[in-house]
This record gives C-alpha cells, sequence and structure tokens, in this order.
C-alpha cells in the first residue's frame, strides 16, 4: 500500500483568500514525485486550536506523514513549531546554535537591504524562531525561519511531522532537505510509484467525456480518472501504479481516436508550451494588438523565460484612437462596423504584425461587461484573429460569465488559434 | 459564541493544484460577513473515502455548519452528494421533478450552444445530478447542477450540510438561496458580528510591525490581528466584535502615527482601487510602456469596469527595436546606458505618455530572469518611471526570488508610484 501525507497550511491569509495557497497544490505533486499519495490539504487560521485539531484529525486518519506550512515567522500570531511539539508531546527550546545562525542571516539581511532594526525587537524574534521541539531535527533556514522534522515521542505512535515555512521560495529550497532526512526516509519507506498524466483537449463538453469514459467501462478500473474544465479547456487528469501503464497507453489512444481533432495535447504541455515551443521550431516571431484583454496575451506570451526569441512587442488598444494611431485600424472601418468586429480584429491582427515586423500578428477586440453591450453585440462577445505566415485564421466567441472570465478567455482562445495556425 | 462553519473542497484538480481554489476563501468571507467563523477549509480529492473522513471529523469537531463545493457534475468522479446523504444518513433518491427541470436546462443549453450530446449519455448525467438525499431541500440549478441543503438523520446530533457546486459563478449566484433556506438560519442562529478591517503598509517590513505590536501589548487583547506580506505589500488584517471597536480605532490610530509614509490604505481599497479612484477624481489619463512586465501593468489596469475612463492604451516593447519603433526611444540612448537603466525608463513612459496623448505615462524596464543579467545589471533590477501632470518620479528596485516574481513585484511597485504621484 502507498504511503499516504496529510498537509496543513497555516494562516488566515490563506484561509481568508487574501493570499492563494501556492504551498498545498506545490506539496502534493512534490509528494507524488517520491510516490505519496496526498489525502487532504487543510487550511486553518492562526488560531492554536484550530491547528491543534486538524493535526490531531489527520493522525487519527492514519496517515504516514503531515507537513506543515507557514506560522514560523517573528510575529505572535506565528505558533507552528510550539503546537507540533505540543501535538507530537515534544516540549520546546531554544536552540542556542540555530538562534546564533537566524541571528547571522537577519544582521546580514539588514546590511544587504538597509533595514533599520530595533536591536531588542530583533532579538526577541530571533529567540522565537529558534524555539525547537526536543529531538526534532533541524532544517536550515533559507530565509530566516529554520524546517523541523518532529517525529511523536518515543513510547507513542503517530505519523511523523514535518513543518516548512511559508514563504513558497523558502519552502520549495527546503524541498531537497526534507527528502534527505532520515526520518522522512523511514517514514515514505512504504511508498510506491504513482505515474500521472494528463490529456488537454479544447472543445470538447465534459458530458462527451464521461460518455465515452462510460463506454469505455471497467476496462479503465486500474486506473483513477479525474476531468475538469479549466478557462475552457478539458483536461483528463490519470494516476496509476507501474503495472497498469499498458491500461492507461489504450485509454489514451482511445480518446486520440474519439476526439482527433481536440485533443491537443498528451505529454503534460500546456496551450502556452505548445505555442512557444512551435515557435521557436518554425523560427517565427509574433506581436498582438490587444483590446479588452489589455496586454493579458503579451504577459502570458512572456511568462517564460527566453520569451524574446519569439514575442517582439504588442499594442495595448483600450481606446479607439489607440486602435487607429497604434495599430493603424481605419476611421471609416471602425464607424462602419464598430471596435467590436471580425474586420477590426483582422485590422490589428495585421497593424500588430505590420508595426512590429513581425511574422505574425494577433488582434483580439470584445466586450468584457459588464458594460459596454450594444444591439447585436452582448457581453462576452469577443473576435480573434491571428495572421501571417501566409495564413490568417479568425474566431468569434461568446464568454459567459464575468469580466475577468471572458477576458481570460479571450486570452486562451487566442493561445489556441496561434497553435492551431502554427500546426495546420 | 459565534456559530463556527467548516468548508469542504473536493476535487481532484483542486487538490493536486491544476485548478486554484477559489470556493473555499470566498466562501469563509461569504460567512464573516453574516457573522459566521470558518475553523477550516479541508480541500480532498474525488475520493469517497476521503470526502467521508473530512465530513466526519468536521462534524466531530463541533461546528454547526458545513458546507461543500464540488463534486456535482455528470461524470463518476461526481460523488458529493451521495456522500453527504450517506452521512447524514438518509439515502439519495432521484427526484423526478428535478430530472424534468435539469433536462430542460441542458436541453436549451444544447440548442443554444450547437451541442451535439449523445441522448443516453445526457439522460443518464441529468439522472444523476437529480439524486437528492431524502429530506435535504433543493437549491434551484443555477448551471445544471442544484445545491442541496442536507439536515442530518432525525434522532441523530450533526452539523447542517449544504452542498454547492463547484464552478465559482454557479457557487456564487447560489448563495442567497443558501441564506435564505430555514435550516441554514437555524443552524445560524447563535451567529453574532464579526467585523474585519484591513491596514495596508507599502515600505514596512513584518519585523518592525511585529515589534510595534508588541509594544502595544495587551491593549490590542479582544482583536485577533494578523500580519502578511503579499507582493511586497504589509497586509494588517484584524477582526473583533462589535464592542471592540473602539480598541480597533485606537490601534489603527497608532499605526497611523507610527507610520504614516507607508500606511496607504485604512478602508479595504487596494493600490489597484485608490489607482482608479485618482485617476478618476483628478479626471486623468494614463497610458504605459513595458518592457519585462510585457503588458501585466495594462492588464491590471483594466481589471476594473469602466476603466477605459482613464487607461488610454499601451506598448508592449519587449525587443530593443519596439522600444525605439513604438516608444520613440533613441537608440543611442540604449547603446550608451543600455535597456535596462533609469533613463531609458523616463524614456518609456515619456514615450507612452506622449505617443498616446494620456495625461500620465509609465515606464518599466528591468531584468525578469533567469538569464540576462550582466556586469552591474543583476536578475530582478528593474527601472520604474512615471510621468506627467508637471511631475516626473523615478524608482529603482532590486526583487528577489523568481521571474514570475520579478515581474509580479514591479507591477505592484508601478502602480504604488502612480499613486504616489497622485497623491503628492
Amino acid at each position: 500500500m502507498a504511503s499516504r501525507a496529510g498537509i496543513v497550511v497555516t494562516g488566515t491569509e490563506v484561509l481568508t483568500g487574501r493570499v492563494p495557497d501556492r504551498n498545498g497544490p506545490w506539496l502534493a505533486e512534490q509528494l507524488r514525485i517520491v510516490g505519496v499519495d496526498t489525502a487532504e490539504v487543510i487550511v486553518v487560521g492562526d488560531r492554536p486550536d484550530d491547528l491543534r485539531w486538524s493535526l490531531r484529525a489527520l493522525a487519527e486518519q492514519g496517515l504516514d506523514l503531515l507537513i506543515t506550512s507557514g506560522g514560523l515567522g517573528p510575529t505572535a500570531d506565528d505558533l507552528t513549531a510550539e503546537i507540533v511539539g505540543e501535538v507530537q508531546d515534544r516540549p520546546s527550546v531554544v536552540d542556542a546554535e540555530l538562534e546564533q545562525q537566524i541571528g547571522a542571516i537577519v544582521a546580514r539581511l539588514s546590511a544587504e537591504r538597509g533595514w533599520q532594526l530595533d536591536a531588542a525587537a530583533t532579538a526577541h524574534a530571533v529567540r522565537k524562531q529558534a524555539l525547537v521541539p526536543v529531538g526534532a531535527s533541524v532544517l536550515s533556514p533559507v530565509g530566516t525561519a529554520p524546517g523541523l522534522v518532529v517525529p511523536v515521542a518515543d513510547g507513542r505512535t503517530g505519523p511523523l511531522v514535518v513543518v516548512l515555512p511559508g514563504p513558497p521560495p523558502e519552502l520549495q529550497a527546503m524541498w531537497p532537505l526534507v527528502l534527505a532526512d532520515a526520518a522522512v526516509q523511514s517514514a515514505l519507506a512504504g511508498r510506491s510509484e504513482l505515474r500521472q498524466q494528463t490529456l488537454r483537449l479544447w472543445g470538447t463538453s465534459e458530458s462527451e467525456i464521461a460518455a465515452t469514459l462510460r463506454e469505455l467501462g471497467m476496462r479503465l478500473d486500474p486506473l483513477e480518472i479525474t476531468t475538469c474544465l479549466h478557462d475552457g479547456e478539458l483536461e483528463i487528469v490519470t494516476r496509476f501504479g507501474p503495472s497498469a501503464q499498458a491500461t492507461y497507453d489504450s485509454f489514451a489512444a482511445a480518446i486520440g481516436e474519439r476526439y482527433p481533432e481536440t485533443l491537443f495535447s498528451t505529454d503534460g504541455r500546456t496551450v502556452d508550451d505548445l505555442v512557444a515551443d512551435r515557435l521557436m521550431e518554425q523560427n517565427l516571431t509574433i506581436a498582438t494588438a490587444e483590446s479588452c484583454t489589455a496586454g493579458m496575451l503579451a504577459a502570458r506570451l512572456t511568462d517564460r523565460a527566453g520569451s524574446s526569441a519569439y514575442l517582439l512587442g504588442g499594442l495595448v488598444v483600450y481606446s479607439n484612437a489607440a486602435k487607429q494611431e497604434l495599430a493603424g485600424v481605419s476611421k471609416d472601418l471602425l464607424d462602419q462596423v464598430g471596435a467590436v468586429s471580425a474586420e477590426v480584429a483582422l485590422a490589428l491582427a495585421e497593424g500588430a504584425r505590420d508595426g512590429l515586423h513581425a511574422d505574425l500578428g494577433v488582434g483580439i477586440t470584445g466586450i468584457a461587461g459588464p458594460g459596454g453591450a450594444t444591439p447585436g453585440k452582448p457581453v462576452g462577445l469577443v473576435h480573434l484573429c491571428v495572421s501571417g505566415n501566409g495564413r490568417t485564421m479568425s474566431r468569434r466567441i461568446l464568454v459567459p460569465g464575468s469580466r475577468a472570465a471572458v477576458r481570460t478567455r479571450s486570452t486562451v482562445a487566442a493561445l489556441h488559434l496561434i497553435r492551431q495556425l502554427l500546426t495546420q
């Protein structure tokens, strides 16, 4: 049987949604890679009782490993190390060596960044961060907070608890130390490889896939298949043990046979990856002219390092004057067909392409809402166009939902239009 | 004592981070507004055992109300209604009226959107979505899935469970029906008002605030104060009952006295809100020229409806040629001082402002990394400039962390520079 883990993310700012949880999903994926299945992610506020409850509840579920993130900072609401010590029956004491180490880090950071810290306040914060449950092992700080590996007290049974800092870069940098820890390795002794594969489709509904899964029926038994819609893309994610590889391969082949037009990724690559890879392979450059998305496509095309190889630049043409002056759309055309039209999307694509001397241009114009609808042009209507390399492809979409949904979906639809132009 | 709730978000796609959890935080905030405190958000995969465990564990914690999101779709991995019925000791049966209602919705959507659905597959999916635990009340579907309010079986004690669909627009649209439900109102009878206020600072460290909180000491006792760093901004969020209002007011005043330069929001408004409000109040227009952020600032300036009142447009000047041709930066300047320099940031701001005939122009140029560093210009170095309305403000920042962190922080820093120019 596979090892199972639980993750406890602490922080009222996460519980209340002021900060999205980036640690729970990241840890779940890292655990999967080493063959550990995550049962739950629990988000709790900075309240000792709730943190204590969640650790005890997960322990009672019989998990092998618990991981906490956050609550290791210098303020009084940062309580994780102490509560974990209590739950594991190990009182916390100041680790003098660690106190020195953290003090040195804070002094160095202060000097580098020109902080003016109060000496007493700093000493207090450093001492707090050097509190370690007796018998725990310390993972060296990446920021100022150390990580901890805290076994349950001798003579009791329960999961090992790994305590990690909340800032995602610190947590991620500390992960190799977690995997190298002897107690962690021993807790994970029962692990077995768990594979995960993703199929991505654009233009197939969840109901169609549900019907296909029912038809394929019990042949799929050893696979754990989940589907979800994600900005208009349908993702099929499958987890399975190594012995089910052949079953998965025939399942993926069956999906490919049934949905040859809409299945666009079988190897985990996103539409962003495919667009970037094809632009690089074909040695093409691209430029954008965006109205309702106002830079979202250009920003997304530059998410990856090295994107200067293909994105030359873009135009954010929010006003009609900008459409005319920056992208060269004629006033007559705007007067005749309106800014939200297939004709203007084409003119924007050509304007971006020619104005920036790129191989391809992309135009996006639409009504993000909630205002701006006119007769025949409802909120959510968006025209897209990609032009260049000897081809032009246009698309009209009608996106339900909020302003944010319309803008995000338009950006994704534009990426798919680029992908399609580069594929066919 | 306040009512307390627990939230269970289902979906392997959320547990594994393919989709961020937008429901847990939203529900926690809605509950707070009606005086209900959220103890935990638990994210579980589409596995019956784990969902069952989380519902039972939360029930044992003695909460008054549990809310689930997701797992109501047409596929076999959508199991929530059935499991909730089981945990509440109420077997599920097909609700014939609801089956008809959902069938009509699916037929209408198919007609509108041109779906080609297999009739048998659709009927099966509709019947599945019409399964209702005996004794539960049904909340009318917003999409195709109904919500459910499921009391525990007669003769047992336990929390009320509210079952909501996973897509955030559907869940949010259904919320008024939840609050209007008689069983929900009765479960929340013990609720008491919980206020929440947010202070936002730009340029004050978490250690300084920790020291201030310690100095203010026990005067703060009735307040639940949490602090967090968020893209370089420090947020202090305080929750308290109505009787502690005066304590909160004096706390907020004390922060205002100690940090007059860095405290920028006391009423919940974000820097985005403040920039938009000040542009509107002062009747000013703005344009952007972005290199490393490549449209992120323009996209963020247009997140709000009505932003066409101030954002005219922008230039994404990723390549040096684009900097010259679109923003009019001289080749000599680029050769002399390099693209990442205070001089080029100023030239970009002026180029955007003049090229788009705006009152204000913003320029951003930096090294997002991981490549691109040169001697004296490390990854994370970003120059920002805002110019117009008779003033020019420049800033140089050095952002630690990933490419994404550098780009996001630069965008936030630019918003603060605009805010500062419009304030002083």
